[in-house]
């Protein structure tokens, strides 16, 4: 994606600077954007485990540059291996990624392959997903009774055809939790890459981003991408889904995974269950949108199997952010004399959940139904 | 209840100072503990609108008080009901006080009649909700093959009676949302009458407290309350109720509410739906503690026809606390082009609740359960 006009990853191998991984530090967002150069092994397990970089893509290719640099100096690739690995024990594809540096012989031409295809299979996820938009766009125009397939105004005005109403054109209301943006691959995102293809396609769409507590990736870090990209949203307490899902006000609700069960139990950011349970209850279709890396076949009940990382505490006793002058500060949220848990990521069981929209396209959240798109897996 | 050892109110009029309500402003809590004197009717309205006093019990009170300083003001009765309900939408108490207050004659001593009525509700509350409190201990037991009605180590030993394994004391966890606590009353609060009521009666208990986005009444107000009491607690994201009712470490939930139909659904603050989705699919308890001064007879749907308050974006998108040197900034949470909204309260469907803990008893979430409890109120 582009960054004042100028194209970014979140990670990547830059050609002036050998045995260097360059990042954006993603803890500055949106306050400032860092661009940070890991040097060593142990910097890129710190850069994972401390949050510069997150995101289930987007750790597994840092992870796999890693591997990569960890060749080029002393460090014996088991030992990164293991250090990387230990850094976040929910998201499957870091392991993964380690795996299988581990496996082919870690070259910086190989995490640059698995980079590649990160993309790839996030554009094809945004091809799906936006059938799936297109769909609903379609039945709630129908059901206003208004045709199918119609285009925004200005998009007729600029291809020269007749003048419409702009009622002709409701707008999809989509809600996501958490950020499975670009920031959270290596470009474009899954949960989103249907939302940057409808945009850019002209089909009318408004994001209600989950603020996301306690690491506030929505209101941070979603908020920023989609206002960077120009798509209409809205910064909501995680409060508050349910209700505008109960008032109508939500046409469908897609987030990421960090891992999914053969099943389709999908471990993602602490309280998408919650907006599953808000979704099926009020009706409203809950995707998920996912590379199919992110998929763990030797997982059958997610709610059992899957580790969910406990983080510290601070992370929801504190916040940081610019005061009107724009000095950042870090200020205390909670008492004192109050302790704190944070459980990182939740279980959404397989029924909750609408479909999986995979690179392959989108399928139940079943084992039948993942089996169906990825045949050889089992 | 007390503090630093002197007994408080939320709102009383001071013998000493005529023409005057005294509140504690709640804005300040947890960092400091400031009391407040209102003179003008323009100042109480000022002080629920700007939630110097909130929760539905606290501001009803205030309400009345507020009448009867405008009985001894030039402000005409009239108006001054009509600019103390404008303040808050959602809560019936409000309402309700304000016209009671102008029915039979706004004086000190009405002001006062109701407080301590207020007060005797809550107490009442209390004692209803140990009973539950008791008999989810006592199944907790039994599931384990312990003996019910057991009390802990800590009370048998100092009662002189024989020793017992801390294991035959379960911890009952409880959850709750917002503050419902004595600061959102006049005194002891509905949520948490129970679980003073426990604590003080030795039943080991643990309170979830979530945050409460966007203002945080839970981090800051609830936890300041139970650690003031002694009663364990531990504050979470309000992600992670779920996750936590996943894994069995929930045994009940218990809220306030600001109003409640004649069907027993429930308005209170936003994102309590989603913690009754939850607790449904997980097989947890939901209770719902309310004076019947919150019960609004007039209203039968309250998904349909209760209000419900937009607040201003500045609560989700900017938070206040104190640095590591105790100085208090306001942080930006949400960058500057992302706009945010924030709806205040949802109502959870009478379906999804256990029951009404009330002054009278325990009843369904229903018109029948209510009659049942309050016959000639239809």
């Amino acid at each position: 994606m582009h960054y004042q006009g100028h194209p970014y990853r979140t990670v990547w191998h830059p050609t002036e600077a050998a045995r260097t991984i360059r990042i954006i530090d993603q803890r500055a967002l949106p306050w400032a954007f860092l661009v940070e150069d890991l040097r060593e092994v142990k910097d890129v397990a710190r850069a994972i485990r401390d949050m510069h970089v997150r995101g289930a893509g987007c750790i597994g290719i840092t992870a796999a540059y890693g591997m990569a640099l960890a060749a080029e100096t002393s460090v014996p690739l088991e030992v990164a291996a293991q250090l990387l690995k230990s850094t976040r024990p929910t998201a499957v594809n870091l392991a993964w990624a380690v795996d299988h540096m581990l496996r082919v012989g870690p070259t910086w031409a190989e995490a640059e392959r698995l980079a590649e295809e990160d993309i790839a299979m996030c554009r094809a996820i945004g091809r799906h997903g936006l059938e799936i938009f297109h769909q609903l766009a379609d039945a709630k125009r129908t059901k206003r009774g208004l045709p199918p397939n119609t285009l925004t105004p200005d998009l007729l005005r600029k291809g020269g055809g007749h003048q419409v109403e702009q009622k002709i054109s409701p707008t999809l209301n989509v809600l996501t939790h958490c950020n499975a943006g670009w920031l959270a691959f290596v470009d474009i995102g899954s949960a989103t890459a249907p939302i940057y293809a409808a945009h850019d396609a002209g089909l009318p769409i408004h994001v209600w981003v989950d603020e996301t507590r306690p690491r506030s990736q929505g209101a941070r870090l979603t908020a920023w991408e989609l206002a960077s990209h120009g798509v209409p949203h809205t910064v909501i307490a995680d409060n508050a889904g349910g209700h505008l899902m109960q008032h109508g006000l939500v046409d469908l609700v897609i987030t990421g995974a960090d891992r999914v069960s053969r099943m389709g139990d999908v471990a993602n950011k602490i309280g998408t269950y919650l907006k599953a349970l808000a979704a099926r209850d009020c009706g409203v279709p809950f995707y998920v949108a996912l590379p199919s890396s992110t998929l763990d076949w030797q997982c059958g009940d997610g709610l059992r199997e899957i580790p969910i990382e406990d983080r510290g505490p601070e992370e929801l006793t504190h916040a940081e952010g610019p005061d009107a002058d724009g000095v950042l500060h870090t200020v205390r949220l909670v008492p004192d004399g109050s302790p704190a848990a944070n459980p990182a990521f939740d279980v959404t069981p397989a029924r909750l959940i609408t479909g999986l929209i995979t690179e392959r396209g989108v399928c139940p959240a079943s084992e039948t139904g993942l089996l169906g798109l990825f045949p050889r897996s089992k």
